[in-house]
């Protein structure tokens, strides 16, 4: 998590680009000609390297959501995998967003596929080898602690699922208990605990949780309950998040979270107000357009400056 | 489900073989000189190859848990892809085991990636053709219904999630809620209702849930709950689920759900009561021990026969 925080200072930029890119998204010209898988990840390559060339300065971090490549099958799995290594060579955070769970000995090969290595006659290979990924808690510890085992550099994290940004995310996660917590409140303490030992030096584990922008009644209790606990941002744009609803998110030092958009920039440029750029230029312009529009709402709170 | 439900009636076998492949699991003469992932996963398909052709007969379905195949990065992803076809083309139900799950946006790419078609440019292709597709309800309602939305042929269906076979399962499922139910009921309850609509011929809807075999009063008090939903059980064997545990799962006609073995039927062959076989002949004998086991289970609570 300290990789990730220390680009945010640097950058002084709490969001992250969403690459869930779908080929429908592609300027025309990409698209022309395009008849199968092999063309259709290819494209999406060449469109996701353009946009990490015009952001990878002023972007600590890209989150490449997988079920986007796995739509294209093997050939699908090849660009994610190009789009993680590109994003990587240019410095960013990479994170994986697959939200994979499992029972323990299952949950040890995704944590090897996303995070770790996997070993083929006693050579260690990666796989995938993001920097951080997202997974879902509902099995609870033993489906979790494998991920943790790999968080061994400080590069590496996961972010569990807490409390969602999609519309339906109340009907269990709102519920409450017999002890009186929400069951978001209890996944979240559960992802708290997941999180001991490994404490960076900012005061946030590696162990993060994802808490939409939409729910900002949950979010700001989930701040306050969780003090340790890195959050992951989604729900902003095109979901209905606004900066003011998750500026809750932020600590005293602007450090706490990281506000992740999807098509609100890979789309930016079919939008009028980057009319005449280019769909990477418009990606530029609409990532600086959001960062400062986070800034603007943690300004209207009193924070000057990220990391203080 | 149908199909399902069918094949298990024709073998009368009420278990699915799961294809959790580890390199590690094939024997030495199918391990020497691999050096890489393409090795491993060539291997890792000729090994499944040989298993399928051997079962195909005495066995309704497979359940390919995909983690043990991303592990191997794209080149674990094409053996998954193959080991898929081949047991369709062997005429096996498929059950691909990725748990997935997340908004409903993103929910519809997986839905397209292993149940449905992918578009690109007008035509659609299928990307990872399974039949069906374990799935994790954390998100509620809108993050399952693109699934669901899939289920237009027989032989379509999904697992959600309910209670997993893992020891700390019980961490979050076990909890109670301020209505006096578990959560693992509250998820047995929506996994019904998201069923409504799909209702199949032997009463039992598309939409199943996962209930580990490992937990067998939550087992019996979810057969009770949930009529029309049909079970797949992990948790046989290997983890510790007897077939003594798991029959309260199944109705008065034997229906109700489908057992899933892997190590144990994987690595049979590592076993003294399989001793001489190949690897593919110790999995037949124990696929065919594994179902005397389970419907001598069910003969003591007076099932005769499945299918009645």
């Amino acid at each position: 998590m300290d990789k990730l925080i220390e680009k945010i200072i640097q950058t002084q930029n709490p969001s992250v680009v969403g690459l869930d890119t779908d080929f429908a998204y592609l300027p025309d010209e990409m698209r022309a000609g395009v008849t199968d898988f092999e063309g259709a990840a290819k494209a999406i390559v060449a469109f996701n390297k353009a946009i990490v060339d015009e952001i990878a300065d002023v972007v600590p971090a890209v989150k490449v959501q997988i079920a986007y490549y796995e739509m294209y099958g093997v050939h699908g799995m090849q660009a994610f995998l190009e789009t993680c290594a590109y994003a990587k060579s240019k410095g960013m955070v990479v994170i994986a967003d697959a939200k994979r769970n499992d029972i323990g000995s299952t949950a040890s090969c995704y944590a090897k596929a996303f995070l770790g290595k996997t070993p083929v006659e006693g050579q260690l290979y990666a796989a995938f080898d993001a920097d951080m990924l997202t997974v879902n808690g509902y099995l609870g510890t033993d489906g979790i602690a494998p991920f943790v085992k790999e968080l061994t550099e400080d590069s590496k994290g996961i972010f569990a699922l807490v409390k969602t940004s999609n519309p339906s995310s109340g009907e269990l996660q709102d519920l409450t208990l017999s002890d009186g917590r929400k069951v978001y409140e209890c996944m979240g303490d559960m992802v708290a605990k997941w999180g001991e030992g490994n404490m960076g030096k900012y005061g946030y584990t590696a162990v993060g949780a994802v808490v939409g922008a939409t729910h900002k009644e949950q979010a700001e209790i989930l701040r306050k309950r969780l003090p340790t606990v890195f959050f992951l941002i989604p729900g902003y744009g095109a979901q209905g998040g606004t900066a003011d609803d998750l500026s809750v998110c932020f600590d005293e030092r602007g450090l706490g979270g990281v506000v992740n958009s999807s098509r609100g920039i890979l789309c930016a440029y079919r939008k009028d107000a980057y009319k005449g750029m280019s769909f990477a230029e418009a990606a530029r312009a609409a990532s600086i357009d959001m960062k400062n529009d986070i800034l603007r709402a943690m300004q209207a709170r009193g924070i000057q400056r990220i990391g203080g």
